[in-house]
Parts: C-alpha cells; structure tokens; sequence
C-alpha cells in the first residue's frame, strides 16, 4: 500500500471524477537525481481498448517503438502501462529497445498479464542508457503502490513530471440513461514542447506525455479516430519552443468499466468530452511552460485555408524576436507582421489587422490610427494574453497557444545535463 | 568636407583597397536616439552597373519598392545609395512608398543625378513612419561629407548600423595584365538574422544590409549572376535567430574605374574576389550577432541531397533547445538528434553521427563509445565551435554559421521599442 505522505494530501480532483476500471501508482526508482517517485504505473483490471499517437520525429524513442508493436500484437488491448521519467531512452539503439522489453516483460510477471499488453513510456534526457536494473527492481513497490482513488491518480500525474512546476490533470463526465461516463487525463511537458502527432514529417516539438482514461467501452477503431480529431485541435495546437521531441505520446485507455458502450449515436458526446479533457490539458503544458511569463493566444482569420492560418500561427509561435518582444510586453506588431510574410503562406500585406485583446495594432498592414501603444504596453503586461491577426483574403482560421521568450527559459535550458 | 571627429581615427583597411570610382559619405539627420551618424551614402562618379537581391519576405519594405523599380528604369545603372538606420520604412504603405520617393528625387537634386538612379535602403524599426524632413534637411551636409578614402567608407561602414557593436567590412583585390581590380564590402545585421534573399517564399530572416563596390566593368546580366551564385553560398547560408527581415538587401555596384572588364575568362577570378568578400561579412555578421557567446560552424554531410543537407543545418540552427544548450556549454547532443528528426528530411537515425571539434558524441544514432564528456564541455567553451554532422546516406552536404541562444538576446530583444 501507499503510504500517506506519497500522496497529495488534498486531491485537486473529486473521488468520483476517477474513471473506473484503473489502479495508479508511483514510487522512486531512483533515476531522477532529485529523489523524486519517478517510476508510475496504470493497471486496469481488463484489458483496456487502446488508442495511441506518438511523435512524428523520424528519430522515435525505443519505447514508442516498443509500445506500437505491443498496440499491434495485442490487438490494441493494454493491461499495464509503465513510465519512467528522468532517461528519455532515446538514440539508445538496439539496446535501449531491449532495455524498453525487458521493463515490460518484468513488469508483465509483476501485474500478471501479457509482456505485450504492457505499455512502456519514458520522458528526460537523450542517449543515456536506460537503468533497467532500477526499474525492474522497483517494480513490486510499484505494485504495492496501486490504488484506484483521485489521490493515486494524482501521484501518477506527480510522477511523470520533469522540469514541470505543476501536476497537470483534467476530468470530464457524462451521463448516458443514467450511468455515468468518466475521462480524467494526466499530462508533463514543460520544454521542447511543439508536438505534431500523427503520420509524416512536420516541424519541430518537445516531450509531452498523455494519458486519457475513461471508463467508458469502445472499440479501438472509434477510440483511434476520436483521439486523432481531438488531438488535432488541441495538441496539435500549442507550442512552446517550436522543438519537437522524439518521445511524445498520447494514449487513450477505456475499460468499459461504467458498462456504457460507445456506439454511434453517443460519439459526438464523448467526443466533446475528450476534447474537453485534451484542451485542458494542452493549455495546462502551455501555462507551465519554461520560464514563461505570458500565455499568448493566437486566434487567425481570414486566410485562403484552414491550413495557412495554421501556418501563420506556427511562424507567430516560432519566432524569437516576437517571442521575446512579448517577454518586454513590447506591442511591436511589425516583428508579427514579417513572421506572418516570411513563413510562406500567401498573404496580401496591406489587408493585413493586427490586434492584442482589444487594442487595433495594425490596419491595413500600416500601423492602425487607433493605436494608443501605452494602453497596448499595459494590455501587454498581463499574463493571458489574446492575439487576433485578419489576413482579410479567405475563410481560413484557426487558434492556437503558445507562450513568451524569456531569459529564464535560457537559463533553464542552458544547463540541463552538464 | 567631413571633419576629422567623424572619421575613423585608424582605418581598419588600407587607402589602396578602396575601389575606385566611388565617394562615401555620412552624416547625423537624427534619427537614431543615440545622436550617432544615421544617413550615409556611396555616390558613383559615373552611372555605375548594379545588381541586387532583396529578402523574400512578403512584407516588402518600401524603400525596396522603389529600388526594385528604379532598378529596371535606370537599366541597372545606379548613380547613388541613400541608406538611413533608425527606421526601416516598413508596414508605412503608401505614404513610405511616396516617402522613400521623395528621398531619391531630392538626393538625386543634391547629387546632380536623376531620381532613377537613386537607390534607397532603410532599417531599424518597422511601422514608424519615416521623418522625410529630416532626410532632406541633412542631404547637402551629406553631400558636404563625401569623399572617397578608406576612412570615409569606414564612415559609411559605421552609420548603416544599428545593434551593431562592430564595423563590418571586407576587401579583395586581383590583378588583370597589370591592372587591380578592387572589390570591398560593408555590412550591417545583429538581430532577425535569417537572410534568405531571392524569389519564392522561404523561412524566417533579420535586417541584413550589404553593399559591395567594385571598380571592375560589369555587365548587367553578369553582375546579377555572379551576385546570386555568391549569395547562395553565403548570406543565404547563415541564421542568428532564423527571424528573416522584411529589409534585406545586398547590392553590387561596379563603376568600372579600374579599366577591366570582366569577360568570361576572368569571371572565375572575379567570382572568387566576390565570394571571399560576401562570405567574410557573411561571418562577420554572425560574429556580431545579438548577445551571442558561440559562433557555430555547421558542416553537414551524408545527406541525400545538397537541399537536404541544407535543411537540416536550418533544423539545428534554429531549435531554441539546441541553440541553449551551445549557451550553456553542454555537449547535447541529444537535442541536435531531436532537431534533425524533426525537419522533415529522410534520415536513418541509425547512421547518425555528430562530432563537437574532434570529439565524436554520436555514433550511429546512439552516444560514441569513445565520448569524453568533460572534454566536449570544454570544447565548446571555445567561442568559435565547428559542428560536424554526418547523416550516412550520400553526397549532400553544406556549411552554415550559425551562433547561441543567451539570456543577453532575449534581453536585447525585450525592449527594443518600448
């Protein structure tokens, strides 16, 4: 069993917000230099219908490519998933993917199932090899840590944390002919945060790990194509760094546990409900971002495509000199305007409008003759900020978040390993 | 005449490297806050052969409207530069258009040339209208000041910048039966240093301005092929925080003063004068880059292609984590993995390797057996790195330069305007 002081001693999350079906736990395996649990687990009590996206760097960590092949093997039925934090596993080779097995086949024995319905997950630094010894040795601890409660959920959520300041965690329920459906989901990610999931290459992100449970009951296919379409306009949408990251990983579990199946007719509510929980959680990464002292959203309209405002947004995201422009709380739209032409899309400079909350930067791609940049600089100097840029051509749109440039963030990551 | 206070007391280069043909000038119109000289200008003795580039950006500054255009209706013979520093004429529409105009016509009064012939350059900040009245008001002072010793090209040198800390120029010469032909080049750029000069849209660049003098005889169609081909390899080849400005420029002007053309048996030895000048202040311009500690050589290989190679060096010259890491002095290599996997480029990670000066982190993939971590940490304590990547696949290589990402940029960049 837990003891107490491994758990948060006030649960940010009711006790009836946890799915059903699922045991958490977390305990120190050692790895994080810190002392910190760093080894955490879920087990469900069935197999649980999987569903997972991972990174779309070409340079993937041994245990995504351990845990797709478990997906395949084991039908997209998961009993166990197992993360460490602290050794990314990463640029390991063939060993960190024996190293990523041989977690999974130990901890099979441990949980009493399959090796391949155990899902591994590793978050931290790259090209160190994977203590396995210390993690295999965890492993019944990690067993006796298990419990079901919002408190066991949180000391997972707490577990998988790096250089995160604070546990990301988010719930969403519904009722369908008076059962009750439940999602919690837990997330890290604090740096290298720009995930683009899914299929191809992109551009760059840094690790985020998920971890979405309901207890409701669906079939992998619908499981997969929900979480893709939330993922899409929630994930996929923020950025802190514009580095993406060779681990990242969301997975969806269902135990079926409430007794609710899915079906067509209940998809759109469920639906709703996991882009609720995906939102949060995105937004909750963002606001924890390194050193950030401003949480930016950018809400773009009027490109010839959804895809183009997609791509204005990320070349707003990306840019250091607009990033640190909004560290010094500086209204300098000119810095934004040249992100906007310099990323390729098809703009026409002089329809062009800019604004911050609302405050009209830029008209007609000059400066706006309703600008009062001290009431702009004062706009500037809270921390949530909204940022509207018109492209005046189409019916393209879409939103994103992304955060501020600061020296901090230097700091933080100018001594990470050494 | 200029005064003595206004001229470089030592002259970095020699009397006899100044190509002849040209007078320099510079003078205070007061526009930069700090009272330093901010209007400066070349004036050639005869209509002198010009080709140019400008940025890729589709936000266009207006003073590279007009030059476009009075390119084509001089023929690209160009009779005088006009360059203020303190305000780029940017995002200004019409009005900066008509602005930049008007400068032109009344140099070309003061200079006793026509309008066409006057080419205008703008940078510093973007969306301020520029103060015309100023401009005009300091043009005879301007013209009082040309002159054309190595000490008045230094002063031109020196009021094209603005976050500058150094001067930055560059010269060669080469002999034709007895006769030199001299080539030297000024430069200004510190911050939204990604130039990417040409036609089509590219990624992010920063205020570059570049103006090289010859005293060869140019053709046209020769200038503007042999400017591009020196470009390419070059200007285009460095990024100090992948910000592409909406202001770049780079302009050869050939007066022709030395009496030698360069016909096509002496384009190769003109081509290399050209290029050693371009890539001298090419690194010059990094080496002053905004609060940098490193200057970092990529040198890229193995790759499938020129185009690929040249994109992965993009990828890890503007991942902010790897360019942290470089400000921290730690042998990451890790990141560097990260930002490769991330551009889109086909790799094998497995074939991967990276070196830091002589020291091999990363070998196929995973960390080097050989690694030294405490030496590659006080390798790159060095100010100036060469980072060597070999991706393993096949002939596809490049250079670039690139520098670190410090808390000093971040601070230099969070109030610029305000």
């Amino acid at each position: 069993m837990t003891t107490p002081s491994q758990l948060t001693q006030e649960p940010l999350i009711e006790e009836d917000d946890v799915p059903r079906g699922f045991r958490f736990g977390a305990v120190r395996a050692g790895i994080k230099a810190s002392g910190k649990p760093d080894l955490s687990c879920v087990v469900a009590d069935q197999p649980a219908t999987a569903a997972a996206m991972f990174t779309s760097n070409a340079v993937v960590a041994a245990p995504l490519v351990v845990g797709k092949r478990h997906l395949v093997r084991s039908g997209h039925r998961v009993r166990a998933v197992v993360v460490n934090a602290g050794n990314a596993n990463c640029a390991t080779g063939q060993a960190g993917i024996l190293a990523a097995e041989q977690v999974c086949s130990k901890a099979a024995e441990v949980f009493g199932c399959e090796g391949h319905s155990v899902f591994p997950s590793s978050t931290g630094i790259i090209g160190v090899p994977l203590p396995v010894e210390k993690l295999v040795a965890a492993l019944p601890s990690l067993e006796a840590s298990l419990g079901s409660s919002a408190a066991h959920l949180e000391l997972m959520a707490r577990a998988i944390m790096t250089t995160d300041t604070r546990l990301k965690i988010a719930v969403a329920h519904f009722e369908v002919e008076g059962s009750v459906v439940r999602l919690a989901g837990i997330a890290k990610g604090a740096g290298m945060i720009f995930p683009q999931l899914g299929e191809g290459p992109s551009a760059p992100h840094a690790t985020m790990l998920v971890y979405i449970f309901t207890d409701a009951t669906l079939q992998p296919e619908t499981a997969n194509r929900l979480l893709h379409q939330a993922v899409e306009g929630t994930f996929n949408r923020i950025s802190i760094d514009g580095d993406t990251s060779t681990n990242d990983t969301v997975l969806l579990l269902a135990s079926g546990a409430s007794g609710v199946r899915i079906d067509p007719t209940e998809e759109k509510r469920f639906g709703s409900a996991l882009d609720k929980v995906c939102l949060s959680l995105a937004k909750q990464i963002v606001e924890d971002g390194e050193g950030i002292q401003h949480v930016v959203e950018l809400v773009i309209s009027g490109a010839l495509s959804d895809a183009d405002a997609l791509r204005v947004a990320r070349a707003i995201a990306h840019s250091p000199l607009v990033k640190t422009s909004w560290a010094g709380c500086d209204p300098n739209w000119g810095r934004i305007l040249a992100a906007i032409g310099s990323c390729g899309v098809t703009i026409d400079p002089s329809l062009v409008r800019i604004q911050m909350g609302e405050i009209e930067l830029c008209r007609m791609g000059g400066v706006s003759p309703h600008l009062n940049k001290a009431a702009a600089h004062e706009y500037l100097k809270q921390r949530d900020l909204v940022i509207r840029v018109d492209l005046g051509l189409g019916q393209g749109a879409c939103r994103f978040w992304t955060t501020d440039l600061t020296a901090e963030y230097v700091r933080i990551n100018a001594d990470y390993s050494t």
